[in-house]
């Protein structure tokens, strides 16, 4: 059983941390508008009308456009039909650059309205289909159909298959993944020789971490719903990644002693104290975790704006490929 | 530290299992030649003349014989270029069926002699690209060519993707990790719930073994060499599948009361007391482990039989798929 520690442990300020990710990109879109005359674009796809969806979708845009990266808003209703979804998606496949006004306007802006620049105004886009997908749409198929070079949410099957395998690179990590593992990096917690468990085997989080956490080196466990006392294998851990959907399930007595505790969930529980009724908490008893853990992300403002920082990230990565090839 | 049990592990015949899935596959094929006037077809490719490739070449050969599955030879000289190789591996993947001399006669005799099925007459054939390829040729673009409704060998990246991902079916699972989970499931050992460790992390075995058992919901850790005191964690494991390429690295007393052990090593090592100056053990001290272990596998006889009668299996399966469609 871990003893508390008398040390509180370091709070991982993610929100500052994907600030500080997000200036950088900015800074590089900024380079290669000036250098090349074109900056990077996301095509964001929304189907319907979910409030969760939708706002996630609106916080990406707005992400986008803070950092000088167009994005192509296509929103389509709840009751497309597959066919036409896959449509887009070719179409979106196909375009290799996409003029915009909208576009147009913030190069005369970035480039103080000199205009020979603008003429080569163009932008090389990623794809990203907001998911969950209504019912009536096969989310494997539609996924599957975005070409693999425009694939900034890294979930396709070739992306995956490369990214578990030794000697292989995938063209774009999963964002959520890739967002705890630049948590680790910034904190100065190194990877290679340690012992790390991550708690969820999803194929957006838990599965991809793991992964990437074995490529680093780590010695990796996986555990789930199906495991037995899971707290005895978590216990060892130096570093946890929590990416199981269960408000709070870990306990400080169920962390080693100076370990680092990355919380991926975002679990609303009834607060009557909140105005809106909840509060969102993760994957960790976050007080607990203080008093044991040597690092541990905050719920919200840990993990969460990382996955944006990331997906800005994958976008600006993936148009300089093209546009630097 | 695990206290040696009284009785002797039960020692998991391999030969015998491979031999009795390889007399079901000689049955299926039959069955699909009776009613289809169709067997399946393995193309297997070989560049060069290494000793130990054309010995497993020829065995899978043999194999595949023996069960009535058509092996096309497609041997080319070590000297081959690159782009000569991925144009047999594309005409490979072109070809829905072929026809041969071979096949011709093999169905004579299938049929006694009757004329009207052999008309129907066609194979479907797997491609397999024996390893290591000459150093001048990049295995993964190679690999990568080969038509995922033909890769048995379950080696293609978007193979290895959809057999890491939930809810995705691989078309193919590579052998050698499919013939460990038929020999834990043919000796009626469970894995759902149970602890498993996997040690190495290879692409061709340690890597796609741990994602198999993650699947079949094990609690899966994966130890490599950059694990500290490996054994702390093989000890605590219901399952181990040792693929490090060590030998006999595994002790007895690293081994928990009553697991099973899949030993897929295969090293040689001196001994002076045999003809050829050296023998075959496993990366498991397998004296020891069979005073501790529940059930061990033999090396040689243990999961090496199983490869091929995977490899059988995969290529029978894909050919149902295609004749049966």
């Amino acid at each position: 059983m871990a003893s508390p520690s008398n040390q509180e442990a370091k709070i991982i300020d993610g929100k500052a941390i994907a600030q500080t990710i997000r200036s950088e990109i900015a800074a590089e879109v900024r380079a290669l508008s000036e250098k090349y005359g074109k900056v990077p674009g996301l095509a964001v796809v929304i189907l319907g009308t979910r409030k969760d969806s939708q706002s996630y979708v609106s916080m990406k845009r707005k992400a986008c456009a803070e950092v000088g990266i167009k994005s192509f808003d296509v929103d389509l209703p709840e009751h497309v039909s597959e066919a036409e979804v896959i449509n887009r998606v070719h179409e979106l496949n196909a375009h290799p650059e996409v003029h915009g006004w909208g576009c147009l306007l913030r190069c005369l802006w970035l480039h103080k309205f000199a205009l020979t620049p603008i003429i080569k105004v163009a932008t090389s886009t990623g794809i990203l289909v907001q998911l969950p997908l209504p019912k009536h749409i096969n989310e494997e198929k539609v996924l599957g159909e975005i070409s693999i070079e425009k694939d900034v949410d890294g979930f396709h099957p070739l992306n995956i298959g490369k990214l578990a395998m030794k000697g292989r690179e995938p063209l774009y990590l999963p964002c959520t993944p890739k967002g705890c593992l630049e948590l680790l990096s910034r904190s100065g917690i190194s990877i290679k020789g340690k012992k790390a468990v991550v708690v969820g085997r999803s194929n957006i989080v838990g599965l991809p971490v793991a992964l990437l956490l074995l490529k680093a080196d780590a010695t990796v466990s996986i555990v789930h719903s199906r495991t037995d006392s899971p707290e005895c294998i978590i216990r060892e851990a130096d570093i946890v990644i929590a990416a199981a959907g269960q408000a709070m399930m870990i306990k400080g007595s169920w962390i080693k002693p100076g370990a680092a505790v990355i919380d991926v969930g975002t679990n609303a529980i009834d607060d009557k104290s909140k105005k809106s009724g909840y509060r969102l908490v993760g994957d960790v008893d976050f007080q607990e975790a203080c008093k044991v853990a040597g690092w541990v992300t905050p719920v919200p403002g840990g993990v969460g704006p990382m996955t944006v920082a990331m997906l800005l990230r994958n976008t600006l990565d993936g148009a300089k490929r093209v546009i630097e090839q």
